[in-house]
């Protein structure tokens, strides 16, 4: 079973989650409250608008890069890939909740932050289930040693481990849990991404 | 004419419509029901969701399937293809009408279900009427010999006879309805594709 | 300029915009309407989907055939498919509008009709403005003589002639407009694409 | 790491964002106020509706001749290229804002035109990075001279001195905002094209 089908539908469907994020951006012009004071107070909305959109942008990313490693797909690795947008395409819903809560605090917010994470947790478990599958079945190319593959399935893990830490985080301070996220994925786009390139190794999550 | 470009248009519809549902998420933050009760009254949206993205997802399986068994399409392939693309369409819509109303039962759950139903079995003729077409015109691979052609045929037909069961029980007992997609779905994407690997045959629907 | 990423821009656009129809069925939950007499009284809406999704999917099936006789693009078929993408993408809004007020009649329901022939005669006349810039510019097969060139601008001038009438006709009868659009697009899907077929050319709008 | 699968998850993000500007358009069909002076009243919307279709139609126009240069991408342009979808997918909120608040005029309308230049601007600066971090990690074909690439990157900068030019007369008189888009928009998709077609170089902005 040809891979580039699968790569081309999960292109369009991250393409559809990340331009969804959008539809949490708005303002109410019936408001008597000025708009830049609708925008000061709708913060939160703008920063997560932006923090979901470049994690949805690393994990474009990471399923490029993860593909780009495959010779092909079993039907494993499609249901998988199946969980694996099922918990992005959840993240406007998540991210919009988030938003929604982070200001007020208490039980709410906890509530918002947990459902983010299992967003985050499950996608992060789906890309591993992704490269287990294709390391036991032989479906990664030839240029992948045994070791490098256990040591891939070590850098994808961590997601699994950091994702649960920041929304403990987050549990206690809501709006810590989205600085994490953004320096995680700061991280990951700015220092992680060249040290990558230097060792010609696929991406961590 | 040549099936890339009716592929890459599914997918890309396929590829909206999965993503659309998601949309149907959403809660309150103004109503003073705190965020976990609503989430937790708000469980046949989510379950919806889950469930309904699989079947988009299973949908989306069994196209990639049907379309590699085809040599070519012909413009009646392409008549049919926009007819099955409606219908899924169309399950975003009959996913959030069921969710309103699965909780409430009487008269109204039934109507939801039987509307769920009725865009799963145009669907499902949908796809029977693509592969008849395909068979008929001899645009399948040499691959695929006559005999087999008539257990393709079979096979797809199961779901037009299932959908309508389905819908039976769910208009008895509306939650029903779910649980059982869910069990269809969830064989499917288990034992159901061991078989067929082991089978190297072409999926079920 | 290669027309292969004209047609997946074309693609996904054409993708998202049909599947953007389904944003328009909805129901109320919180109505004391039963949900069988809200989509009974909600007709239109149901109607005016299958019909706009329908001639949203010839408009791809001709903008599929269109472009197969092209061998490649300048930037003013750029422009003029902006242009159709334009007029297409506001079909959702059109048919929302339509569904809208079809029932209520009067001057309402004709400004409605009009909205909807104004996306529709653009559209057509994008198709030609492309069309006879592909023949002026020397950008078709060399399989397309410059008779067969003039037949077909001929028959993709139909539609600019035949949208102003069905506008008309709806204007004194606003729910007639969509019972000829539902036979011009089953004529199309019909007996037209048979009679393409037979004549092996290209077909009308 | 090749450049097809950016390109094509650019276009799905592009294709999403120039469609959901639809959303924008809707008439209120419970309001006393017929439906034609609706549409009257809100011609700012529809206005900017076609406006800002034509501005992410060139984005597209641009990212395609952008790319067509480059010969392979790194991941410093797949970062730069994320900010730049960022800022389109932007400007469906930016253009909603807008046409909500231009007609009212004061300190609203002039905060939606700094919101509107702000994402005009940053879709600048990000095509421009990604332009100057082609040139200098040598990703462009051989066809692109050091003289050719400083002439393009004046080219491409006239934008982000452009918009804050246009953003500066909209903060004095908000529709003229929408006008002189029109005119830039206009002029590239005219006499710009026909000079660049010309000149057989890649387009400005």
């Amino acid at each position: 079973m040809e891979k580039g089908r699968l790569e081309a539908f999960s292109d369009g469907v991250l393409a559809v989650a990340i331009t969804l994020l959008v539809l949490d951006l708005h303002v109410d012009p019936h408001s008597s409250s000025p708009l830049l004071d609708q925008i000061r107070e709708g913060w939160p909305t703008f920063a997560a608008y932006v923090v979901s959109f470049f994690i949805i942008g690393v994990i474009w990313l990471n399923h490029h890069n993860l593909f780009r490693l495959a010779t092909g797909i079993d039907r494993r690795v499609m249901v998988y890939n199946l969980a694996l947008l099922l918990f992005v395409t959840a993240i406007p819903f998540t991210t919009a909740t988030y938003a929604d809560y982070v200001q007020e605090g208490g039980a709410n917010a906890r509530t918002a932050v947990i459902l983010y994470g299992i967003a985050m947790e499950g996608m992060a478990i789906s890309f591993n289930l992704i490269l287990a599958r294709m390391l036991k079945a032989g479906l990664t190319t030839a240029a992948v040693s045994q070791q490098q593959g256990r040591s891939l399935l070590l850098r994808y893990g961590v997601g699994i481990v950091m994702y649960p830490v920041v929304t403990l985080v987050g549990v206690i301070n809501a709006p810590m849990m989205l600085v994490l996220y953004a320096v995680i994925v700061g991280y990951y786009l700015g220092p992680g991404l060249r040290a990558l390139d230097a060792a010609e190794t696929p991406p961590l999550r």
